[in-house]
């Protein structure tokens, strides 16, 4: 039997969404952009779907812009500044690469950049505070750490930057990347008063190559380039409306009665912590973190004990996944909140999602227990 | 019954390439970053059907990067411009705004522009020669244009460039959107000799969401931001592999015996042109020109042309379907080819593809005669 416990990487496309998917591409497959009936139809369904997944979520749907992924939808709001007067961009060091990676070409721009730490796994109201120059233009913090699962104090951080404002500086963009946070925290851009977010649909029992870009106040935002002028001139290219109705669908069913799920989360995760607790694994994974991401130590080097549970039927994670691209991502950011460096590279990260079974939870419990020497 | 001839803007996807969707899907759903059994089939997957489509492009897979689609492998290239020193593009009067709209944010990076003319359709070599100077880096031409269907001389175009580079200045890239040449002439990017090209998924029977990307000589691009690190450090964010796998099974469909498809479409462009013009139309399409479009001039306004099509059950363009979302889009590509003014407002555009049928061709045919006094 597999044990899928690297869900913060993918999860599942689900069947009602894959559903959706197929029923779109036959029946609304117009280009939304031509003005014959097929295309004014393909249009009603998109603006069917953008109402649907934004009251889920809670925003207004004039905010919510479709990607091609969490990555494309940073991409977008931090290439957008390139157009503006340099000025400092401050970060943390856990971001994932599709915002790190942005550092080096803002400053060959003459971008002056920031990464603050982020002891413990978060980052601290005042070291923001201390960051902030009257030319800081973009603030960007993740929501919810993709590693460590760590809930980052945003409402803090927002209202740090906002009284800085107060103090007659200029106007500065305050970004949260939410990949992590959609669907498996409590979570609401309007409430945390962020300025833009994005958002990744195959985190949530979604498909790939779909994404989502929430802008308070889109009127605000110029892209790098508008291209073909889709999604009101924000986001380039023909929509991709089967993925748009999947991704409607999997928000559906994942947003649903969230508190609920996110409480089982919180049991089956504890039920996973104190397995490991009692095994004598080290928990990397602060308390204040996402109900469905635990990251541990074991005594053996990640690769060494990932083979190991993957051997035994059980797939997580020795970092990001995308960190296999870029060797020791993971480890980059657990360095960052202060992790030492033999425990970062020993870390291991299982992560949940709502389709994961009991069975797979007493199964990866007993491989733990199995495994318990190389704790 | 709908008579769909709007194929320029997209085509309806394939059954079996959404079967392949599906499969992938459901089978091979892990993240191909990760290095778990999951993630490493999906690597495999992806590399599979990887060399399948680059076999039947006629290009070395190492050549060949999945992107979002042809506006994002577009925007790949030219945002990559960014980071160098400031020199000149060149591009022509009819490219799509994926294309045109990168020349303001250029521009404003202290690049110089030059959009050459397409008299009677066509790029010239003397006009493109003219235009070259020692600080010239790119050079963006199309290879079919999406409104007219001129195929235009790239391989002269390219030998120009070539000519010039070798008066000992520094190498020029020659940059073609591809998108209406794939499946629809014959078209190889390694005989034509361009650096990079752009490709749609969703114009040959294909999904949403996905694009492609050539570039001959991969190690010599730097993407802007290398985000995940995925496709070779070239394109990050996690790979669309069901869309992958769809690609491939439609242009396994699309690209299999097709010069015999192409000649087909080419007697049936034929007999709508005969029917065009024996009613009286101006055709607008040069003589050379793709198989599978066609545009002309009624004596009515575009809008009201195409209105009165789509009230028969015809779904055509008024130009291109991206164009709706920026008003007047097409026309400005008939005006930069040199059609006077008022042809260009009552230009209509027919698109075909593999998938049309005999019956919708002879309705087509009943409707243009129907409509014989609009002509």
């Amino acid at each position: 039997m597999d044990l899928y416990f690297d869900n913060a990487a993918t999860t599942k496309l689900s069947e009602r969404a894959l559903q959706a998917y197929s029923d779109t591409a036959r029946l609304f497959w117009g280009n939304p952009s031509s003005v014959h009936r097929l295309g004014l139809e393909a249009r009603r369904k998109l603006d069917e779907e953008r109402s649907a997944i934004a009251r889920l979520m809670g925003i207004p749907s004039s905010s919510l812009f479709f990607t091609s992924g969490a990555t494309e939808s940073i991409a977008a709001v931090i290439s957008s500044l390139l157009f503006t007067t340099p000025g400092k961009i401050i970060i943390s060091r856990i971001e994932h690469e599709a915002v790190a990676s942005w550092l080096p070409v803002l400053r060959q721009h003459g971008w002056k950049t920031e990464e603050l730490r982020a002891k413990g796994g978060f980052v601290s109201a005042e070291e923001l505070r201390a960051a902030l120059t009257p030319d800081t233009k973009l603030v960007a913090i993740m929501a919810v750490n993709n590693v460590t699962g760590a809930i980052e104090p945003i409402e803090e951080l927002v209202r740090t930057v906002r009284e800085y404002e107060k103090e007659g500086r200029r106007r500065i963009f305050f970004f949260s990347d939410s990949v992590q946070a959609l669907g498996k925290v409590e979570y609401s851009p309007e409430k945390l008063g962020i300025d833009g977010a994005s958002f990744s649909g195959h985190k949530i029992n979604g498909p790939r190559g779909i994404g989502m870009l929430y802008l308070r106040n889109p009127s605000a935002f110029r892209p790098l380039a508008p291209a073909g002028g889709q999604e009101k001139g924000k986001r380039g290219g023909t929509e991709n409306l089967p993925a748009i109705s999947a991704l409607r669908a999997a928000a559906e069913e994942w947003l649903s009665d969230q508190a609920e799920k996110n409480a089982k989360a919180a049991e089956r995760k504890a039920m996973i912590v104190e397995a490991l607790r009692s095994c004598g694994y080290d928990l990397i994974s602060p308390e204040h973190s996402s109900p469905y991401i635990i990251s541990f130590s074991s005594l053996l080097p990640s690769e060494v004990y990932t083979r190991m549970l993957s051997d035994r039927g059980v797939y997580a994670s020795s970092g990001s996944a995308c960190s296999n691209n870029a060797k020791g991502e993971g480890e980059k950011i657990l360095l960052g909140m202060g992790v030492r460096p033999d425990t970062a590279s020993r870390a291991v990260r299982i992560s949940l999602s709502n389709s994961t079974t009991d069975e797979e939870i007493e199964g990866l419990i007993a491989v733990i227990n199995e495994l318990r020497d190389a704790r």
